[in-house]
């Protein structure tokens, strides 16, 4: 399975934890004088800021505002850790509110040593306490499978299978899945699971990177497209046969292209994205 | 679900690797003295040696030899490359017959950039060329399932689902699964997927291990039982559900404990069997 090249960035969105050393306010500059049709906001960006105003000025600036990242993280070993985690998640839906963001993407969380079946249901309940919120703000939430290398301490949701089986469980338009290419790109099952997520009408979104052989860092060595081993191209098929039609949103946490000049890693990413995407 | 305590080390198995320093004489020579049930040799440690000799050496000592370690690493970008592995794993096929392991290991192999479903039949090509000196020896195949971590360059077979869907194709007594923890312990499903193994007759090993958060080294940075956060001892209650009643082999690839004291270590690896296996 593979999709045709892509011939323009008007569907590329950028995070903007990906150009790490810029601030909100200079990615939003850079990514629409280099013609990036959107951007995907890091909840770190946007301390100590007027959040509606950085909104304001990136759809100002012709930038589509895609999505929050990231809320999540609700397993905790206690009662009061998981209500902390639910008050957080409350103030993600209100942050990507007064952003304009109409979505936050859940890196869901784990307890190194918690059961993972036990993690699962805090993840579930801590969704479901959010929802309310989520409704009266008609913000959406992405549960972001995240690969089984972060099983431990990130996430206990490690599969689009496992995703769907929460959002079977929440059964609410507003829960649906965030598929990363890095964290799916091994998966057997992996078509079948796009397939369905898509006939659900739950894939919500679609980040892209690739996995580097060796991975020098587990958090921070993620590969440009075309750098790694992943069939990017082969993936998007995938996802756009199950009718997915939204933004292609560049994710990579890389101490080596962070150290980088990074206009020049900007044109890198336009480069790799028409190339490999 | 869990597992009543072991109260003995008749089972325990220890992989030479796991004792890195020392030769697999002087391996033999410290299991056996240590109350140890049984030993599976890396071929590395037979380098040099008369395999045979070997073989008796551990059987005069008491030790039964559960397993030769590794063949595999089956796809290649060549026809060459995957004529090459066919001919190593005849060699390791007769090396554990020379040495009197019932079974070989396999680590099946992965090119990065080649597709995983193109690995995967190079693999079960690759078995199917070997099962007639398989028979001819009586020796058993395992495939091992790595962790999806691995999935760019060392293996394309990353859980048991995809294990069990290669030994259906072969369909062939001598063709079965041994199952690491390591890389097995996120499977959201692990007891269904085990239940089938055993069902099917083909779980043929259970290799323990732990895993560490953070972990420092994806290679050589395991944890001892205990030190890090599976469920040991409720995937052995899974194990021995699905009836199976093998050794419990001790594979620990560490800097950290490879640095220590070896005697002591030993001394640990058998603490740690009894109280988290």
């Amino acid at each position: 399975m593979s999709a045709a090249a892509l011939t323009d960035t008007s569907k590329l969105c950028v995070h903007t934890i990906t150009t790490k050393p810029w601030s909100v306010e200079e990615a939003i500059d850079k990514y629409a004088e280099a013609g990036i049709g959107g951007i995907t906001v890091w909840r770190q960006w946007l301390e100590g800021r007027d959040i509606g105003a950085v909104g304001e000025k990136a759809r100002a600036s012709g930038l589509e505002m895609v999505s929050l990242c990231r809320g999540g993280f609700f397993p905790a070993a206690t009662q009061a850790g998981r209500d902390e985690a639910i008050e957080d998640n409350r103030l993600a839906i209100r942050e990507a509110a007064e952003l304009g963001a109409p979505m936050v993407v859940l890196v869901c969380g784990a307890v190194p040593g918690q059961a993972l079946e036990e993690s699962r249901k805090q993840i579930a309940d801590g969704i479901a306490a959010v929802l309310p919120l989520a409704e009266e703000h008609d913000v959406r939430l992405a549960i972001e499978p995240l690969h089984p290398v972060y099983a431990d301490d990130r996430s206990a949701i490690n599969t689009m299978a496992s995703a769907n089986a929460v959002c079977d469980q929440l059964d609410h338009p507003l829960v649906g899945i965030a598929a990363d290419v890095y964290h799916i790109w091994w998966d057997p099952d992996l078509e079948e699971q796009i397939r369905i997520t898509g006939e659900k009408g739950r894939l919500f979104g679609f980040h892209v990177c690739d996995w580097m052989t060796p991975t020098a860092d587990l958090l921070n060595d993620r590969g440009l497209m075309g750098e790694g081993c992943i069939d990017i191209r082969g993936i998007r098929a995938m996802v756009e046969a199950a009718g997915f039609s939204g933004f292609n949103e560049v994710e990579v946490f890389s101490d080596r292209w962070w150290a980088e000049d990074q206009d020049h890693f900007l044109t890198e990413i336009k480069k790799a994205y028409l190339a490999h995407t």
